[in-house]
């Protein structure tokens, strides 16, 4: 199995900690999104991704891509350690908190959409700073309500067994942190965050853990 | 069942475009994304969703939010019609395919995105409409990219059943043209935009038959 990555992309660590919370073994496959004016812009990443996005996993001939629909296929054909529940209601629940990262706040941050602002819109850089900042804290606000007034959050998002929703949860932490968004106002998320960070799994999951760490 | 809707949400329609393929009734509640400040915002309607985002879906005392959560949960719990093939490799592609819309492309043209350019940002109204034709014609680009160069895809976008991403695409191309984007350039997705709106399930979702169609 192979994992087109880069250390510091939020989509491909949620694949990282997927991957080694099912304890599957993998190649890190480093595209880097900055070098050459973006790597997954090259030729070469184009074939393997027409998207032209990170991550994409490789395996057994088949290329996929969108972090998603990774981790959902590593459930479906390596069940261990589940990171979906087994009801339909709980499984809801931890798709829609995944897709309030995945869909909801981390687009708006993306890298493509930052060069948008300062190039075309010429935005100046504190500009550029406070529209992170905002999205960061709307989806962590939305993330934040819905665990705190749901009975199913436990020690993790979704009771006491990490989820696909804690492999998306972690690493918009990550950015949020790394623009400066103070944690205070979402006390349910931080609870969340120290909790995953005590396994390896997420701890070598992490950006600075990686081969092309910087 | 019940499904709180907006007749011109993206990700609503996406959503009745499910039902109506797996032939289950519903109670469309509508929600006005502009009237009184956004319905949305509502204390009526956080109680619902304290993501305060459309669509939800009410069933069995549950509220699920997301509209890929929704459909997942729908094909879960209604097998009929199935909306992802049976294989992982299929229903990676297709989740692919619909994570291409949902997470890359829509976002950022959402209405509380636009909102921020124009106030925050101070953008004049064509510099808006070029950002949401950038971005469009980017996603578009991407889902063409992954369609046209493989196998896979048949008369819809998987095979020549409709799928999980046949119900992303057409209300992605719905967006797509009432921003002016021409769709010549994207001759895949708009052959099966065509094959899709010849289905009764797909005309009775569109925007103009809900009971809240303005």
């Amino acid at each position: 199995m192979k994992l087109y990555t880069y250390f510091r992309s939020s989509a491909a660590y949620r694949v990282r900690i997927a991957l080694n919370l099912k304890g599957i073994p993998y190649d890190a496959a480093p595209v880097h999104l900055l070098r050459n004016g973006g790597e997954q812009l090259s030729d070469a990443y184009r074939a393997v991704n027409p998207a032209m996005l990170l991550p994409a996993l490789e395996d057994d001939g088949n290329v996929i891509g969108q972090s998603l629909a990774i981790i959902e296929y590593l459930e479906e054909t390596q069940p261990q350690a589940p990171l979906l529940p087994s009801d339909p209601a709980g499984r809801a629940r931890v798709r829609s908190l995944a897709l309030t990262v995945a869909a909801d706040t981390h687009p708006l941050g993306n890298l493509r959409v930052l060069k948008y602002l300062t190039g075309e819109l010429a935005v100046p850089d504190d500009v550029k700073l406070s529209w992170q900042q905002h999205w960061l804290r709307t989806g962590m606000s939305a993330l934040e309500s819905l665990l705190a007034t749901d009975p199913c959050t436990g020690r993790y998002s979704h009771g006491d067994a990490p989820t696909l929703a804690d492999c998306c949860l972690v690493p918009q932490v990550f950015s949020a942190r790394r623009f400066g968004v103070d944690l205070a106002p979402y006390p349910t998320i931080a609870r969340i965050h120290a909790a995953c960070n005590e396994l390896p799994a997420f701890q070598q999951a992490h950006p600075a853990q990686q081969p092309d760490a910087e």
